[in-house]
């Protein structure tokens, strides 16, 4: 068939308003920042679960390849289009029914932006706990195709954990809608799973059911310095099993992300000297305001005593425990002075973390003298974030790069991508933490459930293995 | 290939002791409660994965149906082997890596029971969370398998949330390691969700890394009287909110069942009396006595001042504690008054369930007049029992019951099996849950991970099916 066939039958289905062409297409983005220049054929926007079938459907029998588009705000090129691509946007669609305040669920269409999940929920004293940076764009739809993380995830998980249902429409059209408001169901496979990070090349996910939880009524925040990493790994441990399970972030920066975030030019204070190897960002939120109080304070106490920690800030205030997360949060101070970045998003052991970090830097000295590296992330989850610099963007550099970083972690069996999932930009490095058996699998999963291979085509496997099985 | 000859090839993989034959066969069971009178041809005992592995080739080869066998103490038949079947038994692989108590997570083979991840955790001050009646005898591996639920879910969900990385063999021998103990892992697809919850079907499961958690330094339980089941709801919100991340049970005896339990000749007493409608067992478990303790004592507070609540009594020793669990643990005490009974393990919406519950009582009494039925179960995770009888066991008589119980459940998307499985016993009653979209999908995965259909052949799908695609 061709495009322009094929693009009337879509327009019989979703009405003009639902096709996008030329400038309408090129003037937006399909990757992050947004610049503009998507190079797509078209923008298709389905109103509903039903059109986006039947698209799919036309799709299917034309061999057309299909790239969904959701806020746009991955970092890995997961939803890059060529020109033989078509785009299918999820923008019109995001209906949200109202919360079920018994049940603690909320049912959305996938192209609802988290925020407005946030909202919702607190509307009715309730917390949708999945929370990051990209909340006002990024869609739920978006967040599910790519198992997104973020702030809580010590606390509550995933989004993988925050979903009881999802409704995905498969490459040939098929509805397949599992929307069970239930935390329990052993009724045959969970096929949910399938669509939860799979960056849109297995189905489009359409609609979820959310899973709520209450509303934290107290929170307690401070910066904690600590001089070496087995004390973290201790600290850790020891703030789990004291705050019960109100522990909701344990954020760690080494000392050359803080002295670089809070050095020359800064915005921001400087609570803490600089001296320290460690900076710890401790967080619980609980239910009761003076009890949560007291048994935060406590379990600091103990750590001073036990010579764990050797210094500490509490926050007294909601101003002072903003500007504690601003210095955690602000990447884009880290990215002026760190320019240009090359940024990495890792998992692997807590035990094999201190060792891996020196590495990394000493490799990378040892290479490029000039070079910079700073460290931080979501320690309590076992996922940190390199940001080095070589002063230099030159393909072949930001290899060099990638694979001292990558062989590195592979050894250790750590996981190159904790929570920005694929795309494009990071499939040539995914034989560094999966085994030839397990990428096999996953292109027969490919094969089976996409066999004209028109998902999202070249995402996460290059394109002609994506087509066998 | 005839059966000896591949009995004999298999011997050379595992060894004689690796291969049990007739008396050694019928002894033992395939079901709970164990009577005997396996009728495989044949138990296999590997010592490991590359074992399986070798074994599932030859049988996949052959055309030999397999059987897995764990603690073999699941409730829908899921382990029954039929006379053409051959069983595998993972009772050999037993072996367990030394706790990681930096990272938190052991690394187990699929037949250690259990309890010994208990005990292997607490030693180091750590909690595997998972747990259920059959701690003694069910196995990591089964636990898997069916994606084991219990007592704490509420908290720290079913056994899906406590895996970082699962080991399986497919049927054709590949084995699939996803090993990694990292909490984030968003690097293509997450393997391991196929294999759990897919009870045997999809590949055997052989070692696994668990999450473990901190353990609980302090528990308050109470039980409490509440006189409708809208308030039931609304104490469950209350309770989550206002213990904060330390709700660890939240279990509801309807009248029916708290009466039959403390009943004539009863060895429980009454700790509370028996006029009242709803009885919940609320427990929370913490990291801090003192601020644990007064958090639990106030929460209760506030709900008998907003009337929500209208008896408590709250556990002031260990043996109260265990008084209290033991009503609402008393199933053998049950069983014994309502006999014969029919047992059920469904899930569904909070809102819905009030008036599910009277629906079934009202259709049962009807039909049966003298018929009795008790209501009970882990509430706080949307999952209750159900368990009647008619007086009979006459398998006419038990399907009526089933089709009352599974068609009311249908109408309100509940869903028929919330930790037990399908297995056998449920695959007649599979679509009350699940749409034909659905099951087509699953059959599909069967068909493309299990070509030959070796695996568990008729679990969750009626033979016949499996063997489509």
């Amino acid at each position: 068939m061709n495009t322009n066939t094929l693009l009337n039958e879509i327009k019989d289905i979703v009405g003009t308003a639902g096709v996008l062409l030329g400038d309408d297409v090129t003037s937006r983005s399909d990757s992050w920042p947004p610049t503009g220049g998507c190079q797509a054929k078209a923008i298709i926007r389905p109103a509903s679960t039903q059109e986006v079938s039947e698209v799919l459907k036309l799709c299917h029998a034309a061999g057309q390849s299909v790239v969904t588009h959701g806020g746009l705000t991955g970092l890995v090129g997961g939803a890059r289009a060529g020109a033989d691509d078509i785009v299918l946007s999820l923008e019109r669609m995001h209906a949200m029914e109202p919360v079920d305040s018994i049940n603690r669920t909320v049912t959305v269409e996938a192209g609802v932006p988290l925020q407005r999940v946030h909202e919702a929920a607190e509307d009715v004293d309730l917390l949708f706990p999945l929370d990051l940076g990209a909340r006002g764009s990024c869609t739920i739809g978006g967040n599910i195709a790519t198992n997104a993380g973020g702030n809580s995830v010590i606390r509550y998980g995933m989004i993988r954990d925050q979903l009881l249902g999802v409704e995905a429409v498969l490459a040939d059209g098929t509805i397949i809608s599992s929307l069970n408001g239930v935390i329990k169901n052993n009724t045959g496979y969970d096929l949910k799973q399938l669509f939860i990070g799979s960056e849109g090349t297995l189905g489009i996910v359409t609609r979820a059911v959310l899973r709520l939880r209450p509303l934290p009524r107290s929170s307690n925040t401070a910066l904690i310095a600590i001089e070496n990493f087995n004390q973290v790994g201790s600290f850790l441990r020891d703030m789990d099993s004291a705050l019960g399970g109100t522990l909701s972030a344990f954020e760690v920066m080494w000392n050359d992300f803080y002295t670089t975030i809070i050095g020359d030019g800064s915005k921001h204070g400087s609570p803490l000297g600089p001296e320290h190897q460690f900076y710890v960002l401790l967080e619980s939120t609980g239910g009761h305001e003076d009890s949560d109080k007291f048994r935060f304070e406590g379990a600091l106490e103990e750590a001073f005593e036990s010579e764990l920690i050797v210094d500490a800030v509490i926050a007294q205030s909601k101003q002072q425990r903003e500007d504690l997360w601003a210095i955690r949060d602000d990447i884009p101070g880290l990215a002026k002075k760190l320019f240009p970045s090359i940024v990495f998003d890792i998992s692997l052991g807590i035990p094999q973390m201190d060792d891996y970090v020196n590495e990394v830097r000493k490799q990378m000295t040892d290479r490029w003298p000039d070079s910079r590296m700073v460290t931080f992330g979501h320690l309590g989850d076992g996922n940190i974030h390199l940001a080095l610099t070589v002063g230099s963007h030159e393909p072949s550099e930001v290899q060099a790069v990638e694979t001292i970083v990558y062989e590195a972690l592979g050894r250790r069996q750590g996981v190159i991508s904790a929570e920005h999932g694929i795309g494009l930009d990071k499939r040539a490095y995914l034989q560094h933490s999966r085994s030839e058996n397990e990428i096999a699998l996953m292109k027969t999963l490919k094969h089976v459930l996409d066999p004209k291979n028109i998902l999202n085509p070249g995402k996460i496997f290059a394109p002609s293995e994506g087509n066998q099985s």
